[in-house]
């Protein structure tokens, strides 16, 4: 692999059509925080009454911007906010000077556009251990500010990608009380050279009128059933970060009862998580493991999970091979309560085993088939009881091997 | 890859020379379960008075093999035993019909040997969900009972494997009370082309004269330090087999509080467990990952596993990068209590990090001379409290994908 990857085959083919959030600006500029000739770091300005609500990583060695995030999320305030981002160097695992770059950024923002630093928020992504050169981003804090805008969301796209292989945006515009409310966000994710730079970062706007307390409930809720239920390959970055910020420009006040803006700002969040996933280093298939007839919730995500993590499962899928074996060992070894002999496992709409065996049914070529689909998808029925999860992962090819293994070669 | 995988470039030069062990016999014959031309049932009898313990996979979809033995294993008789394995079909996920085939197995080698046949304990290995053509192997048993011999180990090593680069074997002669008792063990597993087929299963054998309790006791208690501290992949079998025969032949008793014989017996487990590792699918490195300073020894296992499982930790070493970085994010991904500031990191004899943060005496180029050994070390201290573990994996390599992803295309 070498600096330009290709774009990710699992790509969609254009960068969406993004709705204008009112009361939110974007600019993105070059900073040379480690990339030279592209732009790297990313300013977002939130008008005055603006909701914030937060999901972060719960690695126990997260960084300082997540760290600094995590403090300042639950607070009220009716002064406006900031999101600040860059690109190139993680700031993780740089100790005390770590939290000395991240309060330096925040008061710089705050003072250019006239904030309480608690009101900045910053994320950081990149490699991990190395000193952030923070004078690089304050020195340019002025030229972003004035540049901000509300139709350069897809710029700010661009500006966090590290070595993703395309930008990731989706946006939603749905009807409450019958007056339009919008959704628009981006992500970065999943398709590093150097995946020390593995961070997810999401940030997502609306400019529906919200409390703070019923966005941060329902962005947990919806957060447990999309980018809680991707994976590239189980490992966690000290970084990731998604941040919801409800602008209010439209007047239109939505509670927790509001159903179709909930489902439609689900639709956003799980559009981007999927980019995620379809963005997976090496990735050539995108897979979805959906999983019922569990004990619980609970016992139905740990099995999909210990399915989507396989590597003896992904790399069958690389190879286009429909071997389910690898899929009964998977729940075996899950830790969640299964009985062999109730397990179905269907690939796609064809029922491959049942009864503790392969399915009197069940042809090889049907199973196949299927797997020469760019889209794969594998269900389990447990047999047990009423619980359910669905998950999405990608496969585990030479190209996985290639961009983290070779690169520094 | 073809059918005839060159040996692991980590497996040892020679198979070792093995005392024989007085009142065991072994005899391996070819039977065509799958394979062709090679032998690939073994057989193994067993005098009276003879003690039996064993460890299994704790698979939720575990094998009617293995389901059996543990039916088997807790019983006690003055009877003598047998032990029968064959490689080529794994016998599981074969619904009802695999209980019958291991019933049918063990009562016509219990005809035999002229034993019950709840002595009867056997073993298959091989692919998921094929049903066991067991009459191949019954034709077979007259002509191994015939074979049978003190000294036809080494056959047995060669026979159970599946796909197995080398053969493994160790052994041990221990003073215990001033006279001589022996250990020899088998067992085979992570070299494979058809990974369904990545079942480990290990055979030990000593002349100590044992009760079985206590040398259940023992062999589940080194189990945890050995052969459950290896990992390949992380995906677990559904026919993991440990059992451990003490025949009394040698007429020395070993109790709990023979130590001499302890230490040789968790030598004996420790090699055969890392040859194991050695012969890991596309392995070319051997890692050693050694925690301490963790709140328990359980949470020192949690967090070793979580970077001997780790596919960016486990490229990282097959590119030879001394990639701390992701060594820091599988520490904080594990689930179990870090500090970051606490945490300590070494490659080999080289502090890398301290203190949050890179050390200051570190040289990428000292990190970068130890992964270019073929033995890897890595060593956190976590600087909570006093739990240790130590836990050995391989790196994860082209080798690895081109094994399960392309053997069927």
């Amino acid at each position: 692999m070498g600096k330009t990857p290709a774009v990710s085959p699992l790509a969609p083919d254009i960068f969406p059509d993004l709705p204008t959030i009112k009361g939110a600006r974007f600019a993105a500029v070059e900073a040379g925080v480690r990339y030279e000739g592209r732009k790297d770091v990313t300013l977002i300005s939130l008008d005055p009454g603006t909701s914030i609500a937060g999901v972060f990583t719960r690695s126990a060695t997260r960084s300082a911007a997540v760290l600094d995030c995590q403090e300042k999320i639950g607070t009220h305030s009716d002064a406006g906010a900031a999101i600040i981002v860059n690109s190139g160097n993680a700031n993780a695992f740089t100790g005390k000077k770590g939290k000395e770059s991240v309060n330096t950024i925040a008061s710089a923002v705050a003072a250019k556009l006239n904030l309480p630093s608690e009101r900045v928020f910053s994320s950081s992504t990149g490699v991990i251990g190395e000193s952030l050169p923070h004078d690089r981003i304050c020195a340019k804090i002025d030229e972003a500010a004035e540049a901000l805008s509300e139709t350069s969301l897809p710029d700010a796209a661009q500006a966090i990608m590290t070595t993703d292989t395309f930008p990731k945006g989706a946006g939603a515009t749905v009807s409450v009380d019958g007056q339009e409310v919008h959704i628009a966000g981006i992500a970065k994710g999943s398709g590093m050279i150097a995946p020390d730079m593995a961070t997810m970062l999401v940030y997502i706007f609306t400019d529906a009128l919200m409390e703070r307390e019923v966005l941060q409930q329902m962005v947990t809720a919806l957060n447990k059933k999309t980018f809680n239920c991707i994976t590239v390959d189980s490992d966690t970055s000290t970084s990731d970060t998604l941040l919801v910020a409800a602008t209010g420009a439209s007047g239109v006040r939505v509670t927790d009862k509001s159903v179709g803006f909930m489902e439609a700002l689900r639709s956003v969040m799980l559009d981007l998580a999927h980019q995620v996933v379809r963005d997976g280093e090496g990735a050539t298939k995108f897979v979805e493991v959906s999983v019922t007839g569990a004990s619980s919730d609970t016992d139905a995500k740990t099995h999909a999970m210990a399915i989507a993590n396989s590597p003896l499962v992904k790399t069958a899928i690389a190879g286009e091979d429909p071997n389910w074996g690898r899929v009964v060992m998977a729940i075996g070894k899950s830790g969640a309560p299964a009985d062999r002999d109730l397990l179905s496992i269907w690939f796609g709409e064809t029922l491959v085993a049942e009864k503790g065996w392969v399915s009197d049914t069940y042809r090889e070529e049907d199973g196949a088939t299927h797997m020469k689909n760019d889209k794969i998808e594998i269900r389990v029925d447990l047999g047990l009881g009423g619980g359910t999860a669905t998950v999405w992962t990608c496969d585990l090819t030479h190209g996985y091997i290639s961009i983290n293994a070779d690169y520094r070669s």
